[in-house]
């Protein structure tokens, strides 16, 4: 784990909260390089699955021209729903570093815990709690000033 | 439930097929209008979230300008698995009817049964085996042509 890369995760989730939107960022790296990275922009797409880590998939297998990112590790600020955790399945991740706990929204350690089922063919190494203070203050901040 | 629109997306289904694509189509009506369909491009598009549920959620909210179908009724040849369920959700689809069940692969009547849990906040409500000879039919035909 290099904390380098939850940073350029956090910046990208900063990003995102400056255009107004829920401020989760992504990176996906692949032999030690960035190949991905994004803020959610669900509503300036107008689109509900336009959440960062989809995005950053859909970036990576567009750049590295195949729809599976065998080795892939994802850095991502808040635990992944499970649209994206089955997502981050399908596209055959190695690891997963996420930031923040989701006890309301996550998929992975909480609700659905989509990797623990059978029907489930791949299931990524997950490591959660990583810049956790950070990536959460992050978003209490938003919703706060939403209030 | 009018078996029109499965019907078309039985014919997106097929045309996938065509395409080598494993043969899901999907039809998404709004006020009792076809707003988006398409079949399954996960190959062609290099692309494992281009499954054509979310192919259809995106392609709706980008016509109708808005993240949220509400009101939206979707008709697909394949039970939903977790990650399109979850996004159908988001999307606040009104009514999911599905052709074929998927024991293997299904994420509303198997595997996490995402609008089962507590912390799912928008549960469509949902019809399975409409048409369910037909699309089940496509999809072994499609698998027993591979072997």
């Amino acid at each position: 784990m290099s904390s380098k890369w939850m940073d350029l995760a956090l910046e990208q989730a900063k990003n995102a909260a400056e255009r107004g939107e829920v401020p989760v960022g992504a990176v996906l790296v692949h032999n030690d390089q960035a190949i991905a990275m994004a803020g959610n922009r669900v509503e300036e797409l107008a689109d509900p699955t336009a959440h960062a880590e989809i995005l950053v998939i859909r970036e990576a297998t567009r750049v590295l021209k195949m729809p599976r990112l065998v080795g892939g590790i994802l850095y991502v600020t808040l635990e992944p729903c499970p649209m994206c955790a089955t997502a981050l399945s399908f596209a055959r991740i190695k690891r997963i570093y996420y930031g923040a706990f989701d006890p309301k929204g996550g998929g992975i350690d909480h609700g659905p815990r989509i990797f623990e089922h059978s029907t489930c063919h791949h299931r990524p190494e997950v490591v959660g709690g990583i810049l956790e203070q950070e990536c959460a203050a992050l978003l209490r901040n938003f919703f706060m000033e939403k209030r």
